[in-house]
């Protein structure tokens, strides 16, 4: 009888494993969105707001990140502008959005080639900023 | 009998002429709610926040937005250092709200009638703030 | 026996009585939760965001506060640049808490023993923030 009650005992004590090994790697399983909003164009914000990308990638290796550029901001994104056109590049190969608001670009006559190429357009900072935290990503306002 | 028929028909039908109509403008019965967060004084952000006001209208007509001022961003709504009245005027008269900290009020010295008409007076702005977002709005800093 | 009954009925009175009191003050009971976002070095900015605790608790009582400290804003809570020490440990005592940003702290060479010490250390501030806004707390930015 006792391979038995060995049986039973590690059928009974399966669910707690499980629970186990779930409660151990809860920090990659949970889903973090951060959303960061960036205005100021000077050169020790711009080099701020990509260690602040670093530091949430850094914590949460799996997190969405989307840096959101309006009014002095897009500079970031501007080739001719941006002082850390190497970080942008390479966060977004790991994933991070660089978005630039299109209301801005309008009024700056900023065009699409004048951006960097990992660049993406959304037609409104505020909005995309506001859509992102419907949809559950947290806020964050960058720079220095 | 005929005209009959064509009116059971007209009935039976109405469900789904009502269903089609609401499908064909899901995105204006989406209820957006986006509250701002307004500190500035100077005038370029004082004419950059009422932007954001339009963009965000412009994206969504329907969406609720309401401009908490505080600290200079109380002049936005005082008579005398408003550099934007007509355009919060406009969009008061289109829904928004722009609220005045009265904490900032009383520390500035300045009175309910050294407001705009279409100012509205609440206690404190980092409640107002908090208690939209307890209601699911969302969060924008605005102005430059 | 009759101490016996008495000191039986009253055990069972007790979660009556502490629920009478939990709904008699239900206004109390809401849970309101603020994180504040914290970036300026400036006296007046240090001044106004100890000020804007004081508003959140004045309205809220029961209020959870948390001013995240990062960038210039972690002068508030070192010992040789704080303008607002005795207000942070007045609301320390309270229960609010501040948190210094430990990535500022690497840049910008200041250790544990150079911070008041009401001051908690969060490995980084848009972490902090944001998982406080994963659990639900409005989010403020603080300052002038």
């Amino acid at each position: 009888m006792k391979p038995s009650i060995k049986l039973i005992l590690f059928i009974l004590c399966l669910p707690v494993v499980v629970m186990a090994q779930q409660s151990s790697d809860v920090v990659d399983l949970k889903k973090h969105k951060v959303v960061i909003q960036f205005n100021d164009a000077d050169s020790v914000s711009q080099s701020r707001v990509v260690l602040q990308v670093q530091n949430v990638k850094a914590a949460w290796p799996n997190a969405e990140v989307e840096v959101v550029c309006l009014a002095g901001g897009l500079d970031l994104l501007m080739t001719n502008n941006s002082k850390a056109s190497k970080a942008v590049a390479e966060w977004s190969a790991k994933g991070v959005i660089f978005a630039a608001c299109n209301n801005t670009m309008k009024m700056r006559k900023v065009k699409k080639e004048d951006l960097l190429t990992q660049a993406v357009v959304v037609p409104a900072a505020i909005v995309e900023l506001s859509q992102k935290q419907e949809e559950g990503w947290s806020y964050f306002r960058g720079g220095k």
